[in-house]
């Protein structure tokens, strides 16, 4: 028995290593807007664009947090920023891993979202507010949450009875009230290739 | 103004084609055992030795879990629990995006580990119990947390005043009091090539 075999270096495969295997920049892309905006479409529809490029995407949503990582939190105002911290964390270690992420919330906050963007660094954090005017997302209602909030059956729905907090300073707006879905997608895949995060 | 434009189909890239394009499976690799038995070295020799082959990994630990996802739990039983339950939630996100997700942690409890197994699933879990005498873990001592621990410093280690619980049936056991670093991390690549998740 050896009590020395422990002295073999722990050597971290470093994200720069990664980023070299995959052959881009790792980042956070974070997605912010009204429900309704359109912010897990044009996610999904960049992340489809980024992976036909054959880079190393991830997409973290309500879809895959709210009911896994999450699902102990509720729409407080101390849920929602305690459901924005841990999605940010989360997001820091897939860039660590070499990954390009995408997050798709709401995140109404300002200040939770310069958290993330402190917590992740300003280097890394690509906030990309999803705009649309809040007659056209009211008006869209994919999962019918607009009218159970103004029929008063779901109190605290940003919007309409709890603030949204548009950014003052985002890397990127996509508009898709007036532009569709894939020219939105674009949008973002021509800001990473100006930055030349990507190829 | 459209609000047609999110009929877009909400196209996820699924794991399937993540795995393809990172041409191995993807799974997490659980590293179980006492503080000093080497978990995390192992592991980081078992990244480094899939990194080299072009694989996508990454590994979650102390080191980048406790300071920041985990930072508002301490190492009471509940918050011991609630660690390994977002780590669990974590890794299967990783495991989602098409990596090879490593995790070290002591994970002292049988049923918090089965309950990692069930959440992650069975297929996708490979649990390794990095195998060593409490005596040699105590002399190596890293940290110098045993002797802590002896002096009555620390409350509840592992292995001094709080239970360590075996695993059953991991799928794998290196036993670090017997091998070098690298032939345990071997074991690992070995069984991953044996199983097809890698080639």
């Amino acid at each position: 028995m050896s009590t020395d075999n422990l002295h073999f270096h722990k050597h971290r495969v470093s994200r720069e290593l990664k980023e070299t295997r995959n052959n881009h920049k790792s980042r956070v892309i974070w997605f912010t807007g009204l429900s309704g905006s359109g912010k897990s479409t044009v996610a999904n529809a960049t992340e489809k664009l980024l992976h036909d490029r054959g880079l190393q995407t991830y997409i973290l949503d309500g879809d895959n947090v709210r009911m896994g990582l999450n699902k102990d939190l509720g729409f407080s105002p101390q849920d929602r920023t305690e459901n924005i911290r841990r999605i940010t964390e989360v997001a820091k270690l897939f860039a660590d891993s070499g990954s390009i992420v995408l997050t798709a919330f709401i995140s109404p906050y300002r200040e939770d979202r310069n958290s993330a963007r402190q917590i992740i660094s300003d280097k890394d954090f690509i906030e990309v507010f999803v705009s649309a005017d809040l007659s056209v997302c009211e008006s869209r209602d994919p999962k019918g949450l607009y009218k159970k909030a103004r029929a008063g059956e779901i109190k605290g729905f940003t919007g309409i009875d709890a603030p949204y907090e548009e950014p003052n300073k985002p890397e990127l707006v996509v508009e898709t009230d007036k532009y569709d879905i894939l020219e939105c997608a674009n949008q973002v895949v021509d800001y990473l290739v100006e930055k030349n995060i990507i190829k």
